[in-house]
């Protein structure tokens, strides 16, 4: 029998503003401001975050929440989790969009015996991620487990 | 006659690594690294940016950005912009995603006459969002124009 689960609502919210040229700053209560501009390509200035990196860092950091939340809810041991999360802006009828994204994440569990279960706990975070559920990119999970101390 | 655009295909990449408990951190190449966590409501730790802010953040930091762009093009001279963006996190058929956003911006620009052209300019650059157009929320434009020195 399945669990229920009272789903609430909740409200989150940003702020960005201009500072000069193509840049600007984002910003939430309570949180490190942010430099941000576009990409060199699109005529941003470099060094900065741009939103398309947001785009993927907010996917992937969802991806990886959720698994730290599915981990501890079943005992999984782990010492490890690193993610890169790489994304194909391209133009779909004339408008740029994300249209695919590739994560690819690498787990270290402490036992051999974990492995599957880790997969499993991984394969159900990405279904479930939050951002992933919000896009309309395709997205890949191409996970790597190894086992260590 | 329309102009003829060419279209590329770009990638981008990000990084998150686990820290500790329900924490991490996210890379780009050459940006500042971002501690990021889950918001309180969902177990995480307070007063870092989760993956719900990032990804408001995204979708705020590009329409500013495709705005300053297009602002550029158009020879638009404003002295002021700053925009708050509002997400709805809610549940559908059991999976909670981002249902709605509401974009503030709140423009000055110099002149009285540039009301009509900087509103256009706003919806244009709404219209024109890479992560806009990469997400499934109904995303809201809700302009404020201002005159100023």
């Amino acid at each position: 029998m399945e669990t229920k689960k009272a789903f609430k609502v909740f409200k989150y919210r940003t702020q960005v503003h201009w500072t000069s040229g193509r840049r600007g700053e984002a910003t939430a209560e309570g949180r490190p401001s942010l430099a941000v501009s576009s990409p060199p390509e699109f005529q941003g200035e470099p060094g900065l975050w741009t939103p398309e990196e947001l785009f993927l860092g907010s996917l992937n950091a969802c991806t990886m929440q959720t698994f730290l939340a599915y981990a501890r809810q079943k005992g999984l041991a782990f010492s490890s989790y690193a993610c890169s999360a790489e994304g194909t802006l391209a133009s779909v009828e004339r408008k740029y969009r994300f249209t695919e994204v590739t994560l690819r994440p690498v787990l270290t569990v402490n036992a051999e015996a974990e492995i599957e279960r880790a997969r499993q706990i991984l394969s159900d975070a990405h279904r479930d991620c939050f951002i992933s559920n919000s896009i309309t990119s395709k997205v890949n999970l191409e996970p790597e487990l190894h086992v260590g101390g």
